[in-house]
């Protein structure tokens, strides 16, 4: 095919740029909602190449956004994002945490589908590793922000993105349609697309794309086309607060809110099984309490739903929410719920799934192609698969295929730079397909 | 002492009634609020004797009494009292269990104090045993109704009340104030007394006596004439609602009412200790759910609180309320509180105890004297004798000394009859001591 | 097929028996372990129709027996079986529960396969309709015996039976290979397959049936071959013992049960979700203490356990041993758990599936065939499965069209008697099919 | 009385010295185990003044100390006793946390009886005041150093026991018998006067004396003489370990301490009241789990029993462990329990607050001489008296009044000086009382 030859030879010609960014964006990771440094060069690279950016306030709806750090944390990295080299006149824009953004490109005479891709560019909270032989440390671009890391190759996706941008900017005369790269921020936690879909980032659009590198493809040669199993979620902080008292002398007079803790955890994990499908019930984490001799005023669950279902995962969190007001009531605390995440269920498209798996075919470089596997994770592109589902579209979340030096999250985790170029093929490629 | 000397003789000559009363109200017990043989031949007897008797709906809050029976169930019993010989005609006036009674006589210019004796007239549910060697047996007088047995010993309360009522109708020139004996339905469970105070029963009483036998006064010669430690007690009945669903297709779709029961019992005991006094809670017993594979759409709670002060039962049944109804609200079912029964903490007056103990002393056949002793149950003439302390009244609660052949509450439960002779005597002296 | 026109034309004379035989059966049912005149009256048949009859203390394993009725009921009922006119001969061979019993017919030279068949025998605890418009009554074969009903087929299941053996014993010189007709009693509560299977009853089977009546099959014409979805299952009895005290004197002498039962259940409910597949857990009823004012000395939970397999069922019964065992201990009281039944969840082989299908369709009554239906009951059938697929053999569950007055279970539950001979005719050229 | 005189103007000229130690000891607080200044100091002035000095490994039963700090923590705040001035040769005496130690002084023939009085050295985990009002930092003698701070006197008690010293060595030959002064280390926690007991600080004491400025005794002239009252307690650290998994994958290869310590926590507060007299049970803090998606593998319980006896205590106390053990059970998890701190419930002896009061009374100082005082806290001071009441001798708990500036354990901590003199007087004469 002509096309993909073309494609095929530009992106060679962009693979040491793609590995610059890459590094550039390792060496300075930004944890979800403080991505200042990251979007502000990559919205810049976007609009000189010609795509139309929506950012700032118009790219979420504000209060929409989970788990966002304090004001004064967002404005310290702010702060750290232009000393390390981030557009100023951009971040500015940003200010406050609102570091998502997309970039359409109407191509050749606009009159056919959109296709929207997703790109994320958050860190995880953890120290890299300095270990010689870990070649972020090794090659000099190993994280200069203290517990924050690239664990996750979030930093490969934005690169991808970049690179994808620039072979439509190149070829974008033999397209027709409109092409939208989505930059989402704090994936991690799965916090930041749920805003984008409700500011509108998926209307309109036709087919939508989700890539990930590595996951359960762990070779050059292997490419997974499709998702299902993903369970839609919701992520949670519960704060009860009673009142202290004298635990020898007046007990009498506090409210525990240790007790009211301890009676949610309890009977939270004992919410009935969903006769439609699978569940999932965590506290994570439980602190309560200030002292041994003190009745206990305070207490925090760290927690989250699952379900196979979006659905399923609502029966999870209203019953999740009425118990927690139940326990409340009995040992007379208030209680306070922070939403600090949530993802959907969507399962991938097969024909969507099948045509990524016809274009890996094309490509010729994947030996073991697989049109579906089932996942446990969430990543929160289902919101975006979601909404372009319910609005008659369809769309898939494909692996892209790498070794991987340690498991996600951890302190050495790395891929092979090699999927980066073909990570720009393969998304520009299916573009042709759908806009071609 | 002349009048001493006097009402000795004269409840000599009662002796043989004594017994013949208590054998009678002993072979037709009846249980709380079903006292309708027993109450209209003791009004009966009260009225022949020139007591002016309040009764029916004039002596109880109707909708205060508590741990009511079942209209059908009263309208047998009702039946029953009068084929056992009851007085129709009161019995007529008793209808729906209006049990209660009270009979004055104004002696002599009536203008001194007010003194008010508390007989308590229910039996207990539980089957009378027909061995040989127990003697309502042997001298047939043993229960002639199934499940209920005068095993506290109320058969011959009732007949000291009716004896003393004899020795003021003798005498009634020799004193000066008014004596009012209170006929008690429903002391078992604590049910009784509460809507008679409520009523007026103690309205103007300066002095009030509650008496029992037996208890922890073990010989003839034994006498207890004031008692601390009556722990405030308050008897609920706890019934959740939810709803059924299949446990293996549908688990999700009931609301699982022996959850709620569960999160109630679980932290109802774990209500603080009260800082400033003893304080007790009991789920004696749960009963939930309908088979082993359909989620439980019903539980029952059986349950008390106490408490060292009437202040304190209140905290924790304040506590308690609050825990069973953010249980409720935890697992999405209604609940029903239904109080079954209660009792206040009021402590015996050293001063009346002091001058139950000097009649006592002055009767000559007390060798055992206690002033005052602690106990941990319950009777709700706490509620007689704490209304009459609030309004500037005093009293006490006494233990008539007898031999017991089993334990209280026990099938083979039975005093001696001489300990009826001598209770009548020690009343009416002490009523001398207080109107003569 | 002149093989099934000849079976065919046989069953339509077999008609009036089918009829007669399953209107006796329903007219004298019997419960789980109690079936003695039902299999007295099958075995004697069998035995007359030339099968070997294996039974008694030969066709179970006794201890393996679960939720056997104390021997005093099991006496009773066996009474009772004579007196309705069992055989007593046979009855005496099942003297105190041993009711299951299986029948083999060699034919032709027996070098051929072995096929197996389940019939289940027990009825259900309700009491029948009475009401006019129900057939049974009607009829007049309305249950004799009280709280006793077939509301589950179990009547048909044991009449088809009896037809398949006619069959087998007219024509059995045109097949080679063995036939096994299983009689199994108490399937409710899947209490009776177990112990059949591990005294043997499954030793060399090839092919295994089970059939039921009804359940998702709804018409005359619907034949359901095969199912998957049943959950593995585990029916446990729970008793603590503690140790009763006055709750207001002395609380601390107490061993609370009931709230070791309260922390069971609801930590039992919190057993982790299993990643590999569904799950259940219900404590249906919970049923514990004395008396309002008596520390709880004993407690029961009935309750039950649920897998996708076996294995994720296994991790249940043991995460829940382990709490009941942890329950116990934190109150200080000591434990029973009687195994009230048990079930596998073995699904259909869809190689059997097909074959019964493809003999449905050549009957040419069937209009509606479903080669696999998800349900998410159980039947210990999956036992006999279960042992003839580890041991290389193949099975399946076939459901049987017919209307149904009222749901399984319901005291107004009744089938069209249409389907007897249906069922006998489709199982026995299903015999054909496997030995012919 | 010529002693008392003498005692009070020696007394007078020790004052401002009394006040340079206090002064000395609050500018350099030692926590708990820690007070290897202080106990130098006090310990090197005693052997100067003659005193027989038992320290290091001799004055504690090493693996009695409770709520020991880590080697690593101890060692570094063994430096800085040394930096701070401390006394070298016997810090390294004290190598290890052995910072406790008594001293004595064999009076006149030593034929007399033994009184023993306690004083602890210890401060508190808190930041100090560094306000301009707060008079040690006016005054140049605020805490040096971090997060700790004497705010609970022991300062003063540290600088009256060498004022009681200062006594004794001038007018030892006044007495006949032996005077013991016993410095106690980690007072607070109460985890430092056990192993001093076990050792054999009180074997031999006839009388024995704790003292407490302030409290509820707030006025300069106010002494109250004896405590009632004080619980008995036990401070335990629990910590459960199972194992992580992750929650949505792999739930069910998890063990959930988090679930442990919530099932221990809610039960333990459910443990029954007791008939014999009051208890606490009361868990402080608890600490649980690693992220929102992980089974959590660790939980922290911070708890503490407490009882109106020592016996009943110890129910509350082996309640607490059983059900802890049987939380674990339930959850699959191992667990570990630290003994953090204990006390006793010895109540003063009469005899000794009399003879206390008394002496108060001979001072003139004092106008409100209270005999008896019933306080809910705890001080381990009792497990000294519990000694030495168990070996026949008798003993008093006594408040110097001074009024505070704020509560005790308050960063704005402060009693007036003057209450060091008196305490000094008033023991000495005491000391006379009982020796002279």
């Amino acid at each position: 095919m002509a096309a993909g030859q073309k494609i095929h030879e530009f992106v060679e010609t962009l693979t040491p740029q793609l590995i610059a960014w890459r590094r550039d964006f390792h060496k300075y990771p930004e944890s979800g909602w403080t991505e200042f440094r990251t979007a502000s060069l990559a919205a810049r690279k976007l609009m000189q190449l010609g795509f139309t950016v929506v950012m700032g306030r118009d790219a979420v709806v504000a209060e929409d956004r989970m788990g966002l750090p304090p004001a004064e944390e967002l404005a310290r990295h702010e702060l750290r994002a232009v000393s390390q080299g981030g557009d100023e006149e951009l971040i500015k824009m940003m200010h406050g945490g609102f570091t998502a953004f997309w970039a359409d490109m109407v191509c050749g005479s606009g009159q056919g589908p959109t296709i929207a891709i997703r790109f994320d560019m958050d860190a995880n909270d953890c120290s890299e590793s300095t270990a010689a032989e870990h070649l972020p440390t090794a090659a000099g671009f190993v994280s200069e922000n203290p517990v924050v890391m690239h664990a996750c190759a979030h930093d490969g996706h934005t690169a991808i993105g970049l690179g994808v941008a620039e072979v439509i900017a190149k070829f974008k005369d033999d397209l027709n349609g409109t092409v939208r790269l989505m930059f989402q921020p704090a994936e991690e936690g799965v916090r930041g697309a749920y805003p984008m879909v409700t500011k509108g980032v998926t209307k309109g659009v036709d087919v939508v794309l989700g890539i990930h590198i590595g996951v359960s493809a762990k070779t050059l040669s292997s490419l997974v086309c499709g998702i299902s199993g993903f369970l839609a979620t919701t992520k949670m902080d519960v704060d009860f607060t009673g009142k202290s008292a004298h635990a020898g002398s007046h007990p009498h007079e506090g409210k525990n809110a240790l007790m009211a803790a301890c009676a949610a955890a309890t009977n939270l994990h004992g919410i009935a099984r969903h006769g439609g499908g699978d569940t999932r019930i965590t506290v994570g984490k439980l602190i309560a309490g200030q002292g041994r001799n003190v009745v206990p005023p305070n207490a925090r669950l760290v927690m989250e739903t699952r379900g196979e279902t979006t659905e399923i995962n609502e029966f999870m969190e209203s019953e999740a929410l009425r118990i927690i007001k139940g326990a409340a009531e009995m040992w007379g605390c208030t209680y306070a719920v922070t939403k600090m995440g949530a993802a959907a269920s969507a399962p991938s498209d097969p024909e969507v799934a099948a045509m990524l798996a016809e274009t890996g075919r094309e490509m010729g470089c994947y030996d073991t192609i697989v049109l579906d596997e089932t996942l446990a994770g969430s990543d929160d592109f289902t919101y975006m698969l979601e909404a372009v589902q319910k609005a008659g579209g369809k769309g898939t979340y494909a692996l892209l295929g790498s070794p991987l030096k340690a498991p996600h999250h951890n302190d050495r985790f790395d891929f092979e730079e090699t999927v980066l170029s073909r990570g720009v093929e393969l998304v520009s490629r299916m573009i042709w397909k759908v806009l071609g």
